[in-house]
């Protein structure tokens, strides 16, 4: 991924932080069929490991069962950014368009796991992250399902895990801009809609001043 | 990707739809550096071609300089569904968590454009479609910009091209649900934030009811 050193994510609360919010996954590689692509919702566990699980159905799991190199692409917020938001552009007309995002890479090798009890601790991890962050005390359980279903449910899926060797991060925030446009970028971007956006660029804004 | 007959996608105007609405696409190939991913505004250009330029300072243009096999990846709205949403869940508990999204897989082959006829293209066209989709009669035009400021931005960047050979389209919107918890899964989608989402998902449990 291109780099600039004033885009680069270093902090690892906001990396853990993007991941959190975009727990959907695309998993890439390269495989015998060419580059296959996967949607999953993964969690961290720790700094250097991803967990998950797919279909029995999905292919993936023969395709990649050698533990070839992986990248897991985690995309946060993004927008598009009109050169019209730049308050200096009335005086120098020096802006063009971009994109604005937050984006985490991270690189490793997969390895699957096909027995029960990795199935369920995975299956029963992710289901708690998910439920008890939307549900609280009304969290849906494996328990609630009859153990019939839940053991037919665990029979049809596989379980991977991803030990991460390297992690790129990429916070495009504006904050390589003037002050007072990265505020215009960041107003705009909040009336075009995007507002989670929005808020992470008037946080980086406020880091910058403060930093 | 794994591809299940009731998620494939196979509308033409829903699949030009994600790529419109989610423009920003994550490129990947195999390069001699491994995995490599960048996230590029791209512009669909008729059904099988991609248009999109990446700074000189990217190293991507050098990666993939022989032009290689890529994937672009275009990933629409997403969000978790809870068992809890589900109306029949108090009836059987026979629900587990999911996660619904639309997501467009286009592979083909890439090829870069270095001259400035290719490049003044290619930035025209990405503007237009942005600035006038954004701004209407405000749009933004490159010619707002001074001349020498725009000949050095257009010597800062390549042009690509990506021409499509295969696609690939997912449509997971609980439609392979009864009626009733297509519904409920909707309701709890849009109750829990992801109101986009939600649309599509009662869009597609009404195309469902009549189709």
């Amino acid at each position: 991924m291109y780099l600039p050193p004033h885009f680069q994510e270093l902090n690892p609360d906001i990396i853990s932080q993007i991941v959190a919010t975009a727990p959907l996954a695309c998993i890439v590689a390269q495989t015998s069929e060419g580059l296959v692509a996967n949607h999953i919702p993964v969690l961290a566990k720790g700094r250097d490991t991803l967990i998950g699980h797919v279909a029995l159905a999905n292919d993936m799991h023969r395709l990649m069962a050698d533990g070839p190199p992986v990248l897991a692409i985690f995309r946060g917020d993004h927008g598009y950014v009109s050169p019209n938001y730049y308050p200096t552009k009335a005086l120098h007309h020096r802006h063009v368009p971009t994109w604005n995002y937050q984006v985490v890479h991270m690189h490793g090798t997969i390895s699957f796991q096909h027995d029960t009890r990795s199935k369920r601790a995975v299956v029963g991890l992710l289901t708690r992250h998910h439920e008890q962050g939307l549900n609280g005390d009304a969290a849906w359980r494996m328990a609630d399902a009859p153990a019939d279903y839940m053991a037919q449910m665990l029979d049809n899926i596989v379980a991977f895990q991803i030990t991460v060797t390297r992690i790129l991060a990429k916070s495009k925030l504006s904050q390589n801009r003037e002050p007072i446009d990265g505020q215009g970028a960041a107003d705009g971007v909040r009336a075009s809609g995007q507002v989670a956006l929005a808020e992470h660029m008037v946080q980086r804004l406020a880091d910058k001043r403060e930093g």
